[in-house]
């Protein structure tokens, strides 16, 4: 990434949520022979608008174009300013900061964003300068770079705080869903269990989703209904 | 403002709300010999937390140091770099580019941050560059330049959705008031006239006031009662 190509001192960084097995997740990349864990991120072209560098690196790193994606909070301390880390990460692949990589040691500010995706839609492909891109539990993180964790963390908090406000939980399922499949996405969003006649009635009272003919399996009243938010 | 001293490409922008004569406004800089209105706004040291360098601004236009504030969105969009409005501003105030002013023609993203105010307590300063600092109604504004007028709409935006979920409303008044100021204050934001029996049920429901003794004026039975957030 030679230094004309992007602008200095500003980066993004993406939680990129998915749901599986009961368990909310998110992508993690482990770079080339350092053992170090970071959230996918990048930077910026100096004529490329913020969100579609974002889209850009989004779809790299799972092959989605049409992703939920939202800005929400950008992070300046100075603490997070660390250029070991960077020139580690550069170094564990050969390229040394004289090779025009210089700007990558700079201080930056992160813009960062959360990404909700079907979980069974995305194949994660790791960048080039890491080995692995992976699902991770978000109880179960390894240790991160900088200020990551914090980011997550905010993610999470911010994902909570829209959770009814904005609807977002139906991005993380396919189209269509049970009662009980978005039941449990909420659950591993809010970290806690929810009374089932309860988040029925709250579902239903919304007025939000739409009921589909049941799957006729030979059962008929063992079938759960089918929804899809409207 | 020589190049040495702030983070090149990264501006802030603050959107300061008061209420005043049952209006909602926002400070707007005008600046010297240009007819050019903007947001205030400013630079990050190279050694300083974002959100310091917001305060600090934030304390200069507004003499505050206890400001509620609030980051809402950066914006990054490739469209709001014009070098020729921040040349038009150097110029008119005898700065040349050449004099170490060069960065400031350079393309800004702009972290953009909200704060809420008690009009009471304020005396609006002008910048070093600015005539003017100076109240108007968020429907009487003049043109601001480059994406000004987006970033209050969406700050504006912003503050009617964390109304009821944050109870920023109260930051816009003196510490006690009347149910009377606070519906005012709420309508101003909202656009939109309230029901008086709805809206102080709801405020009363939601257990955030505490109500004080009313003023003995001679005409008890006339005093409103004044409320505080608990």
């Amino acid at each position: 990434m030679p230094k004309t190509a992007y602008l200095p001192h500003i980066a993004y960084d993406s939680v990129i949520f998915g749901f599986s097995e009961g368990d909310l997740k998110i992508l993690i990349m482990e770079y080339h022979n350092t053992g170090l864990f970071a959230l996918p991120g990048g930077f910026v072209q100096l004529q490329e608008n913020l969100n579609d560098a974002v889209l850009r690196g989004l779809n790299e790193r799972t092959g989605l174009t049409d992703i939920y994606l939202e800005q929400f909070y950008t992070f300046g301390d100075f603490s997070r300013f660390d250029p070991e880390v960077m020139r580690t990460l550069l170094e564990a692949n050969g390229i040394l900061p004289g090779d025009g990589y210089q700007w990558m040691l700079d201080r930056f500010i992160s813009v960062a964003y959360y990404a909700l995706i079907n979980y069974e839609e995305v194949t994660p492909r790791p960048d080039a300068l890491s080995d692995s891109c992976e699902w991770y539990p978000v109880n179960e993180l390894p240790e991160l770079i900088l200020d990551h964790r914090n980011i997550v963390e905010k993610a999470i908090q911010t994902l909570r705080d829209n959770l009814d406000r904005k609807l977002v939980g139906g991005n993380l399922l396919p189209k269509k869903f049970t009662m009980n499949e978005l039941q449990n996405v909420y659950e591993a969003i809010l970290g806690t269990k929810l009374r089932r006649t309860t988040f029925q009635r709250k579902m239903l009272a919304a007025e939000v989703l739409t009921r589909h003919e049941k799957h006729f399996s030979g059962k008929a009243h063992m079938a759960p209904y089918l929804y899809s938010f409207k």
